[in-house]
This record gives C-alpha cells, sequence and structure tokens, in this order.
C-alpha cells in the first residue's frame, strides 16, 4: 500500500513542466494541509524535470494563499542550467489562485573538502525517549509524525503565559507509518515544528508560514544509513515582532550528520 | 550628489513591472557586482510596485548567473496579494539570461505583541574599534564598506591554514560615504560577510553565493533611529560540505535591535 506521504507528493505529468495534484485529507492542518507537504510536492515536481544524480540544494517556499481540498496544478520553470548548478522556480496554483511558489537550486554535487562546524546536541537515543500522545488532537497532519521530545516539548494549555517562554525544542521525529528517508521528506520534516510562537506564549493564536528556507547537506550514503529510523530536529526562534517570527531549525541524522538546516518566518495575530 | 549605492539601485521604469538598470562598477566584485546590491536592486523592484506602508518581510535571492557589465532589465510579477501580506516575484535578466531570481513577502506590520528572544553580542561600540585598511584590496565593493572586526577579522593569507579556522565573524559596517540605513541597505548589509570557506580555510578558492534569505525585523523607527551609523553584523557557516557551505548571519542596531537574520548557501571549488 502506498505511504500517505507518497499520496501526498503523488503527481500526473499533464505537458511540459505540468502536473496535477491533489490535497491530501491524512496531512490536513487546520485550514489547508501541512506546509511540509505542500513544500515536498513542489519540490517534487522540481526534481522530475532534473536528470539522473542531481540532487537538490537550496529551496524556498513561499506560502501565498491557504488551499483548498481538492485538485491543484504545478508549473516547472528551468530558469537557468550551468554546468553544475541548476535554478528551477515552481508554482503552485487552485484555479486563478497561487497558493505558492518556491524556487529551488539543484546541483550534481561531489565530494570536496569538507568541514562539519556545528555538532548534534548530546541526546539520549530515540527508543529512550517516549513519543507523546497525540490522540487528544484531532489535527491529521500530526497523527502522521511520532513526536519525541527531548526539551521543549510541546505547549498544549490553552491560556497564554504570563512571560514568554524559550522558544527552543529538541525532538526525534519520525514519520507514521515509518517511511525511508529521502529528500522530500526532508523537506517536509523542516516544517514540522510548531510556530514557535506558540511554544513562547503557550497559547495557539492565529498564525502561519509565509515563507521557509531549507538547505540540504544530505548525501545519498547519509540518506541510506538513515533509513526509516527518527531523525533529530532542533528548532529555534530569535525575534516575535509586529505580526511576525522567525524560526531556525536543523535536522540531525542519527549518527550525528546534518541532513538540513532551515529558517521560516510566520505570521501571527495581535 | 547621488551616493554610489543609489545609483546601483537606479531603475529606469519601461512598463508595467518592468524596469532597467545598469551594474554598478563602484560595488564590482570578482566576476560580477556584489551580490547585495543585486538583492538590493531586485528588491526595489518590488517595492517601486508597493503602495504606501507596506514594507519587506523577507527576501530570497538566487544568484543564477555571474551579471556581465552593462544594462539589465527586471520584470516583477505579483503573485498574490492578500489582505496584508502580498507576494512577489522576480526576474532580472541580461539578454537571454536569468541572472537572477527573487522572491519577496511585503506586508503591512501593525504592532503587536513582541518578543525579542535574541539580544546583540556584548561588544565594544563602534568608533572603540578600528576600521581595517583595504588599501591593498583593489575590489571595488570592498570600497564601499568600512569594517571594524570585533571578532573573527577577514583572513587575507594566501596559504590555506592546516586546520579550519572558526567561521565566526562580528564587525561594525557601515556605508563607505556613510549613507542612511534603509531596506535596501539592509539587504544588501546581509551579503557583507565575506564568503565564510574563506574564513575557515584561509585561502579564497573560487566560490559564490547561490541563494541568500533574508528576513526584515526593523521598524521604521529602528531604521530611523539608526541613521547613517555602522550596524553590527555577525556571521557564522554550521557546514561545509560538497561543494557547498552555508551561513548565517545577523544585522543589530547600535541601540541592540535586530535588525535583519540572514542565511546563505555558497557553492565553492575543491
Amino acid at each position: 500500500m502506498d505511504h500517505p506521504f507518497d499520496l501526498a507528493c503523488a503527481l500526473k505529468a499533464t505537458g511540459l513542466g505540468q502536473y496535477l495534484g491533489h490535497t491530501s485529507d491524512a496531512y490536513w492542518n487546520m485550514a489547508g494541509p501541512f506546509g511540509g507537504t505542500t513544500a515536498a510536492v513542489m519540490l517534487r515536481a522540481g526534481l522530475l524535470e532534473q536528470p539522473g544524480g542531481v540532487e537538490p540544494v537550496a529551496l524556498t517556499v513561499n506560502y501565498c494563499a491557504a488551499l483548498v481540498k481538492g485538485g491543484f496544478r504545478i508549473g516547472v520553470r528551468e530558469m537557468r542550467r550551468g554546468k553544475s548548478v541548476a535554478h528551477v522556480s515552481v508554482e503552485l496554483t487552485q484555479g486563478d489562485t497561487v497558493a505558492a511558489t518556491a524556487s529551488v537550486v539543484f546541483a550534481r554535487r561531489r565530494d570536496t573538502w569538507a568541514h562539519p562546524v556545528a555538532a548534534m546536541p548530546d541526546v539520549p537515543p530515540a527508543d529512550r525517549v517516549a513519543p507523546i500522545d497525540l490522540s487528544s488532537r484531532p489535527l491529521p497532519w500530526l497523527q502522521r509524525y511520532e513526536f519525541r521530545f527531548v526539551r521543549g516539548a510541546m505547549r498544549t494549555q490553552d491560556q497564554p503565559f504570563a512571560e514568554p517562554q524559550p522558544a527552543h525544542s529538541t525532538l526525534w521525529v519520525a514519520d507514521v507509518p515509518r517511511r525511508p528517508l529521502d529528500h522530500l521528506s526532508l523537506a517536509a520534516l523542516c516544517d514540522v515544528f510548531f510556530v514557535r510562537v506558540f511554544q513562547v506564549r503557550g497559547t495557539a493564536v492565529p498564525a502561519g508560514t509565509v515563507t521557509m528556507t531549507v538547505h540540504f547537506h544530505a548525501s545519498a550514503a547519509d540518506i541510506a544509513d538513515q533509513g526509516s529510523e527518527p531523525v533529530l530536529g532542533v528548532a529555534d526562534a530569535q525575534i516575535f515582532t509586529r505580526n511576525f517570527g522567525d524560526q531556525s531549525g536543523q535536522i540531525w541524522s542519527r549518527s550525528g550528520r546534518l541532513l538540513a538546516a532551515t529558517t521560516q518566518l510566520a505570521w501571527y495575530k495581535e
């Protein structure tokens, strides 16, 4: 049986650089699908146009309008293809509404001098951290991930905190059901952290990501080695001001390799 | 007399969302103009299409091909305009070559609950830190900024280091000649840190930014308060692997406000 993530990323080619997709009930969020699957399906459309051996290096997704349940069109335009780097623009539309735009940098990467500056935080292994119980949270997309918080667990109270709380979270996270990691799920995992403003304020104000950027660092060997085991996610924020708050995050492999790094900006009300 | 930065950002409207610009010799880099001015002129084209009171919130610029000296065209497309947020796509072309693409999120921002999570590093004021002497460095764009390094000064030796050095830099930086801060110069300042791979390796391997993202946090009051005084820039990196290295950065006001945060990914050879 197909994994719900693969169904959410399913595309039918309808012409040169033109695809048809469909929103996924399994990844439905409050008002629209989980942004991670939107990022993944747009990345997939770009990937389908690449020759073999080419990998995504960077992805920026701009969430322009809430998607409604149903079909959508994705158009892919190659802006520039150099010797080793290609730039692609992607648009996701429903009727006349542009619901999301994306830019993707692809490259044929080679082994070079390398230097892992940052190190994975020292955490207990995933199987020593209990997953949180999300059975009282009816949002479908939350059921599609297993969250094992090491620090900064999801704060679920309905009253705002008297004082802002830390924005930081560290958690092991995996697809439900388990699915071997690839660049698509890696992109989606970069959006798996709950909007930081909820963590800091302790209450779910109206909020939504307006733009997310992902830098891919995982090699094919890193991805193969990871398999379908949980990755370690780390998320934090620098500022909340005048309707917008940021988020930075890292996705680490179980063996301590930096698979992807991400930043996003989320709108919030009041 | 016009400031060279304003000349670099000068645009002539040629039609609906269509502009003509010209590369700036004053901001010339090794092979093409300083990426900061490319970011600024694309942001400017997007801003020219916005109603009053609308500010940039996020900008992603993809550097697709080196610009050659001469004219360029910029096309601006509004992808979506919501009640308070607008999404715009920008393309910069020379002949048939797309040299850069950008996406900009604009918004009419309001005062809301706010929380400055991160704090400016504790550093001596700019006038207590001597600017570095760049007279031996003929690159024009380097002459357009005054760099006062607090930590992680530009490493200028021609031999690679035996061991990788820290990627971090903290510096006061200002336009030369001085110019009051605005969103355009703020975008350019986000690209003012030398490619981190030079800092870490100690040698200028072939390298270039492929994508840069800027999140704007400065209010009009922050910008007015800053005037033409130096801002504090902080830059670091997380990883260098398989031809690509990242960079994160912050631009702080003299009074300790986070004006902008940025990430970028740069290609490097070998």
